[in-house]
């Protein structure tokens, strides 16, 4: 199969967006509403590293996708379209291809957005998929990892450590657990769920804010050194799902991995006390949960405390990539 | 070395633009100037397909972002910044993602552009870099692929087959040629030069453009297909270089060979009679050589015409990535 015949039968009819030119041109357009700009966020996930070559093919797609529409999320922006650089190895056929099309078609769909872009070449090595997603936000409004203020709480989205709880049962633990847990904790590894409506009513109610990725308390780390502030979270606070709770059966052991598991996905934000209340609601227009797990204080970095304020320590707080 | 260690290091400095937040950030925000709009592209790189483990680290981060700077210039675009998806083999140490970055470093002073965001990850396989870049032009404005009219002339900018020469002398053939003509071949095969400035000269010229990556015809082939018209081109017309002269002895060979050769990054474009002359003067302002090559008729495809207007049989008119 030629890379043309790619294109034309998997790629173009994945570019919906008048700018996109339907995959027939070199380059898109992309105009920001009156009043907006563009928010732009790339990331790349490499079979073997972020997913593995058994994954069902519709949802790597959508994890690549959802990887960078959850930047988007946490960004406050109201999702666009993206372009895509995809590295093929050369076992991969066609059948294969045809079902991440498929699914990258589906999440289209869920996310009213568009193909606006790609590149198709063959590769020796692994599966490899770069995404370069973009979206709106009124202009000078993008929430950023600066600007959390000392006192103000700290929130993450859903819950966290499930992906990574799902990351060991595809590994092969956690047999003892029940089958539903585990194909919940696995879910939420293999299919992360943007918190692009959320993102957006929050933007204007936090002081700073990204998405979790890296493992929670990474994470916050990146809040913690670009606002200058200190940020203590309250290990009992963290919101965890009864799958999670059915997994790991030690309590210190099952919070420190939840904290700092990757690939969560959620939104973790600071937000001061007197916005707590819309952010509230907020998350109940958006149908997701939001728990304040923490406050910001003077000093430096992250730390992590027991039902006694006492620090609870944590070797690694995140994924480390290299 | 960790992935912040890098960033921090290698690839912070080269965020310059307000709006790439110095890398600090998930994500960053753009806005065209008022009456403009944002034109994207992307294009990934793989070692030992788009070039070699053992090319210089610093040409290869540079023709990485000039195959994208190109597509750019045939879109009649000013080139404003790039996001950049790396994966990097365990092997490759410090001193090589150093050399690699300086080269981005340096390209950006030479192309006025700033990097705007990006993500480092580890792969077992080979080095691939995803670059998705943006400019903007006037909005509407942008130069498509569809556009040649019946009686419209073809033009390329500069030489073709330069690097498809260079590529088959780092094959280890061409070694009876004159070591300059070899040097020059290489380095337009190591080190494209995106006409920039040129293709925004053009912008209003033309009625169809593209960048020759894939090699002269295949291209030209986008151009037939998408504007519904056929192309001829007279061979003989072909603008080559005197180094690409030395390397190729059999004239007919010669001929087919620079025009069906990758990696020209040269700007391909139909102009209305009418245009021919403000095509000139717009050339020789931006210092690049154009060469009418051949007009649009009725009809589709792309035919290559030898002197005595006989259609020349060409197997293969491009690069083939499958």
């Amino acid at each position: 199969v030629s890379e043309f015949e790619l294109i034309a039968e998997l790629f173009a009819p994945l570019a919906t967006a008048p700018g996109a030119f339907g995959l027939t041109d070199d380059a898109a357009v992309i105009e920001a509403p009156e009043g907006h700009e563009l928010v732009l966020t790339t990331d790349a996930l490499v079979e073997g590293v972020h997913f593995f070559a058994t994954d069902p093919p519709d949802l790597i797609a959508k994890k690549a996708l959802r990887a960078n529409l959850s930047d988007l999320a946490a960004k406050g922006s109201m999702p666009l379209g993206y372009l895509m650089a995809l590295s093929i190895p050369s076992k991969r056929g066609m059948p294969w291809l045809r079902a991440f099309a498929r699914g990258l078609g589906e999440d289209q769909q869920a996310y009213g957005i568009s193909l606006f872009g790609g590149d198709t070449t063959a590769t020796p090595g692994p599966l490899t998929i770069a995404i370069t997603a973009f979206g709106c936000v009124p202009s000078g409004g993008m929430p950023q990892r600066r600007g959390a203020q000392i006192g103000d709480r700290v929130f993450v989205s859903g819950t966290v450590g499930d992906a990574g709880g799902g990351l060991v049962c595809l590994r092969g633990e956690g047999r003892g657990i029940p089958a539903e847990a585990r194909e919940y904790l696995v879910r939420r590894f293999q299919l992360p769920e943007p918190r692009t409506k959320l993102g957006q009513l929050l933007r204007d109610l936090v002081s700073a804010s990204l998405d979790v990725s890296d493992g929670l308390l990474a994470d916050l780390g990146h809040i913690a050194a670009a606002s200058g502030v200190r940020i203590s979270v309250e290990a009992e606070r963290l919101p965890l799902s009864a799958a999670l709770l059915a997994f790991w059966p030690d309590t210190r052991e099952r919070l420190i991995r939840a904290a700092t598991a990757g690939d969560d996905y959620e939104i973790a934000f600071t937000t001061p006390v007197a916005e707590r209340e819309r952010v509230i609601e907020a998350a109940a227009e958006a149908g997701v949960s939001v728990t304040e797990i923490g406050r910001i204080e003077a000093g430096e970095s992250v730390v992590l405390l027991d039902a006694k304020g006492q620090e609870i320590p944590v070797a690694r707080p995140g994924y480390v990539h290299f």
